[in-house]
């Protein structure tokens, strides 16, 4: 087309100091450039909302490098090509793409992470299940977790898209899964629709010990994605040789300071060595190598009916920040993602 | 022989608060019993002192079951068979065994660990850098630590049997090796006589901005036996990826309580996901299936001196007690050992 295209993009305003605000994003409108040799124009259509981007608003050393201030806010996106001068994209392509919050992207197509078939699966699940979250539950089982028959497994935000993910596989390997989530409908959810074995309420007052009699043989693999008092009730749990691949700690990720003592660090490594655990942290990126068997394991696995996901949509960009922030709280009832325009 | 043999024996007391103290050992003696078809009758030469020790006088879960009172320490000595009711074995042999705190034992001839060759190498490394110490420091490298060339590595308790072993054999694959001793003539021995790179003493008062200062690229293995401040010291120095074996945590055993907070078990777990740690504790019989590509290994780096050791003898079963004491104080000079007999 090659005309002017207004763009409206969240930036970050300010960084927040524990919880973000409404007032840390600010929505700007700009006319774009013209894409470029090699470039091409997006029109963003959903955009995923994750923990990790929390890290991001923070001016330390974090998974990646901090946004500036000013800058549009990162972020997955689904989205069509408008324009291309890249000669393996054309217009009306469906691409999974590191798009932004922002309407429109001009971005390297060589940097475009993978063509998407609308016919195949719902464009959407590429930023679920079958995208970075689903990925991250598969390639930290596949590489740490490691679940065996009739092992017990412990995950949090079950009902979010990488917990669900990862009791879902679980189960397919043989394990038990035990699914931790905030609230009636969730467990309901994580039990009833995820199938998994057992789903508790951390909300529950006697979390701990509802955890504990529903792992009575101990818990082998506990897949940390929340860290908090969900981690504190696992640990007394854990068998000797028992994985825990941690991929995020949405518990602590708004907290500004620690939490008062005593300092339980030398229990955590006092523990590591008696009951001969494997700690090992890692983003999906880390284990890029397995993609393709994950496209391909995952996507027989969707189209068989045999792991299931639920999405959870905010309805425009400008809605994002408190998508974000919702998000943040466990406000989100499975995958959130934003309709930027369908 | 046949004839009543009289032994002594060292007992557990009573169970330690904090540190041990000498009323918590007792010395006994009594007539043995002959022994049985497939047992031998093993006078105990060398008697090991480790740290371990200190995890099995409470009544907690450690790496094994604890002691009972009244029951004679455990600990692997290097003996001479004086009786054999087992085919294997014949009097005079010199073998490694879980003999214990005592002159004499009567094991099961199966449970024997291995023979003792005094032609190849001094017997007493089969306590040390040629028996569990050293099998310990191989096995972690192996397994976890995966020290490359150009790497660079931290252990404590440098002087030690176990993180002498380890900062050579780092050595040996090409990663730089910083040792960490307590004291001028341990720092001075791991430098000079061990050839690390560095060698630092932890009792220095900026002795976090010198381990700082020895690791400009920053830290790849942190080999964990000791934790404390040298683990406080060496986690804002970890790069990305970088291994944690933990093999002991020498300087909590003595600890009654926690410490003061705040409770940093946040920060550690936060650090190990966005620095994609892996912490991972063991203890050599893990990885028991390497044992024999050990003996031959180490074998050969000793006969040719590529690996040093050296000993630390304290005189007489009856000083066993002061000995293991000690050795949580950290006064031992090398791989401290008992000379039951010469």
């Amino acid at each position: 087309m090659s005309t002017a295209v207004r763009n409206r993009r969240i930036v970050l305003a300010a960084r927040p100091q524990g919880e973000p605000k409404p007032a840390d994003f600010r929505l700007e409108s700009e006319i774009l450039p013209l894409p470029r040799k090699g470039q091409v124009l997006l029109r963003n259509r959903w955009l995923s909302l994750d923990p990790y981007m929390r890290g991001r608003m923070n001016a330390g050393r974090s998974y990646a490098r901090p946004l500036e201030i000013g800058e549009t806010f990162v972020g997955a996106t689904v989205a069509q090509v408008v324009e291309s001068l890249h000669p393996e994209w054309s217009p009306g392509d469906w691409v999974l793409a590191f798009g932004g919050w922002q309407d429109y992207a001009i971005v390297e197509g060589d940097a475009l992470q993978r063509r998407l078939d609308p016919e195949a699966l719902p464009v959407t699940t590429a930023l679920g299940v079958y995208g970075m979250p689903g990925f991250t539950a598969y390639a930290g089982l596949h590489e740490i977790g490691k679940p065996k028959p009739g092992e017990t497994l412990v995950v949090a935000a079950a009902s979010g898209p990488v917990g669900a993910t990862v009791g879902q596989i679980a189960r397919l390997h043989g394990a038990r899964a035990i699914g931790i989530a905030g609230g009636e409908a969730k467990v309901a959810h994580v039990r009833d629709e995820l199938g998994f074995d057992v789903a508790l309420d951390h909300r529950a007052p006697d979390f701990a010990e509802r955890l504990a009699a529903a792992a009575p043989d101990g818990v082998d693999v506990y897949f940390e994605n929340v860290g908090g008092k969900v981690l504190d009730a696992v640990l007394p749990l854990l068998n000797d040789f028992a994985r825990i691949p941690v991929c995020g700690l949405v518990a602590h990720y708004n907290e500004a300071e620690l939490p008062a003592g005593p300092d339980r660090v030398p229990q955590l490594m006092g523990l590591i060595l008696s009951r001969h655990l494997t700690v090992r942290g890692f983003i999906q990126t880390d284990f890029i190598g397995l993609y393709p068997e994950f496209l391909r394991e995952m996507g027989g696995w969707l189209r068989e009916g045999r792991i299931r996901y639920r999405e959870d949509v905010v309805d425009g960009l400008e809605n994002a920040p408190e998508g974000l922030i919702g998000l943040l709280r466990g406000d989100n009832f499975g995958k959130r993602i934003v309709r930027i325009e369908d």
